[in-house]
């Protein structure tokens, strides 16, 4: 007898998947595929012999500890070493929680905050890993625009107002200001002051997503919004950040972490109670002693001379060899590349034919919430490609879209 | 401005959290204290060493694939070893999802299969942090009696069929069957047999939770439900059995596994996907090489030794001083034993007076679902105390039943 359907959860039955993950299965293996499309890290740029020692070290010397059940929130002595490594010292350690990715911090929050129906304000596009498990939580989401600043704030207005008025809860708003994925924009100093003004007026939290501030290439570091909302407008309740380790040390780890209220940070770390009973030790105390021991700072900037090298190479291609009419963004740091082609092409029917030409990206329209769809972009990844296949990857692109 | 209690969902304002986790904080490091409390291994049965040179080799030599992201529904090369290991060959790995511990399959599983208002049957008494966890997934449990030889069967059916009445679903059983989460009971193979037909003939699924199951020290080893249910019944998609490596090789490893119908476990795996992403990396390979090297067999020998020595050393200890109408389980593995107290004795008041005393247990009412609570038992776990510490532990507690 075969699974009988109707015992899974209606929530189940509807629910998307992570289009980015299926495509990456899709794509993964074939030969002479030069892939452009997932968020992989460059494989260079994991400190393996590092890593290999403490965590060999850990678990001799605190083994005892860090093979137990430990707390729910994460480990405070990982907890200690972020916020020193971050100059958050002023910040308290059950502001703070230990997750298993950056993802899983997202996960939490929006378990912690919403109900069935409420309304979440992302970007349009925003991360499609992050929309589906948002989704998955029972809120709806309602994008609004960006431009060359990063989302344009007086739309997030329009966004609520027009929501409140349909008698709707909007609960909070979705962000990734830094590098973002998919667009590769950053947002100004003036947009993040505007959207903490605009979250506190209207009553609604603001989640921070930052997986790539550590990854800047070019230009100033711009303070993210949970220390704008806390130094400038001694608010410590609006926002909520998560960052993660993965694009640092390696997505393998599942490390991250949230800083926000401590009264969200407590409801978020009941959830991973009943979810994970808690992070992975051994994980989090040798990241403990990594950042410790003074490791992190030469080799982010070791790993950002990796990208920035990459991102100058992919650069280079699409100017030489992209046909008028294509545009792009050109990020200051993190892992994407934003393209935007002359209308008449669909990159949904692109991706298939790019495939058979041995190059694979990630069609624009799936970063979109439903019903805001765009066909004429698409997302390029350059930190995992060696520079030659960067090159290579993009002289293929270039030539599907001149026959297009 | 204090964060408004209003933004937090429903559900997190409502729900349960593990009692056991929060005793265990307040006793935790209290000087003096014998903890008979938690559900924590012996450190010493953490097999360090070889966990310690398998991390630094994994790292070293596959660095660029664990430390890289992985898939949702674990490593294959892990999957293969513990099938091997389990000699359940005849099992496909999509059958299979690698899970951040046993609570988080059960997780998993609820999300997959529970809507808001379902019933889930479960037995009275059972592990508290499993019930919170399936409760927050929206469930409603309904306990069904237990005696010495497990889950009374009759009685389930009597439950289900009352519901069904009410208008409910009833979507799933939930059962330890081996060396049971508190009362260190194991179900009798009749029982067993009776369940699975009785879950086959009402079509709702068994979750199977065996954390305990390699850790027997007399008696012979009873098939587990999962496989009862593929070999005499042809039936391989009735129950899903999830099992962990916490009580084996460490709890702060956040490792296990389940295993039921494919349909089921690839509705897990998009929760995992959104959730967690994908379980860590280097500890999934270190354990699949653990396992590979033939490391775990005599593993389990020395600490199922270890084990053993502290279940007598208890027994003996409860069998010399507790008063005389003070009853308990002797369980033929596992890490609890159940102690029923004559009635006029009320655990839930006495754990206040224990701790005062130095000594530290859980009450039995935490182990019910809401509304079917005895106050007359309490839970003993073995395996984290020295057997001095049993010993003097057992001593300090039959001194205040004396005197109550």
């Amino acid at each position: 007898m075969a699974f009988p359907e109707r015992l899974l959860s209606q929530t189940t039955r509807t629910m998307g998947v992570s289009f980015i993950r299926e495509m990456l299965k899709a794509t993964k293996g074939v030969e002479g595929m030069i892939s452009l499309a997932g968020g992989l890290p460059s494989p260079d740029s994991f400190p393996k012999a590092q890593l290999a020692g403490l965590f060999k070290e850990v678990i001799e010397v605190e083994g005892a500890d860090v093979l137990q059940y430990g707390a729910s929130e994460g480990d405070d002595i990982l907890k200690r070493q972020i916020l020193l490594h971050e100059g958050e010292t002023a910040v308290d350690l059950d502001e703070v929680l230990i997750t298993d990715g950056a993802t899983n911090g997202i996960y939490f929050f929006s378990r912690a905050v919403i109900d069935p129906g409420d309304i979440v304000v992302c970007e349009a596009p925003s991360f499609n890993g992050s929309l589906v498990a948002i989704e998955a939580c029972g809120a709806e989401l309602a994008g609004a625009p960006m431009d060359e600043e990063g989302l344009i704030v007086e739309r997030v207005r329009d966004v609520i107002r027009a929501k409140r008025a349909e008698g709707r809860t909007v609960k909070y708003i979705y962000i990734i200001p830094e590098f973002q994925n998919p667009s590769g924009r950053t947002m100004s100093l003036a947009r993040r002051r505007d959207l903490i003004r605009t979250a506190r007026e209207a009553e609604v939290l603001i989640l921070e997503d930052q997986p790539y501030r550590d990854l800047r290439f070019y230009g100033e570091r711009l303070p993210c919004l949970w220390d704008l909302a806390r130094s400038e407008f001694g608010d410590n309740h609006t926002v909520t950040i998560c960052k993660s380790f993965s694009k640092i040390l390696g997505p393998g780890l599942r490390l991250g972490y949230a800083a926000g209220p401590a009264p969200l940070i407590a409801a978020m770390a009941k959830w991973a109670q009943k979810v994970i009973v808690s992070p992975e030790g051994v994980v989090q105390r040798a990241v403990a002693r990594f950042l410790e021991r003074g490791y992190m700072e030469p080799h982010i900037a070791r790993i950002t001379g990796i990208y920035r090298s990459k991102r100058d190479a992919i650069i280079v291609a699409l100017k030489e060899m992209m046909p008028s009419g294509v545009r792009w963004t050109e990020p200051e740091g993190g892992l994407f590349i934003w393209v935007t082609c002359p209308k008449p092409i669909d990159t949904d029917a692109l991706f298939s034919e790019a495939a058979k030409a041995g190059v694979a990206f990630i069609p624009g329209a799936k970063f979109y919430p439903p019903g805001m769809e765009r066909r004429d972009e698409m997302r390029l990844n350059f930190s995992y490609a060696s520079e030659a296949d960067l090159r290579e990857g993009v002289a293929r692109l270039a030539r599907l879209l001149e026959r297009s």
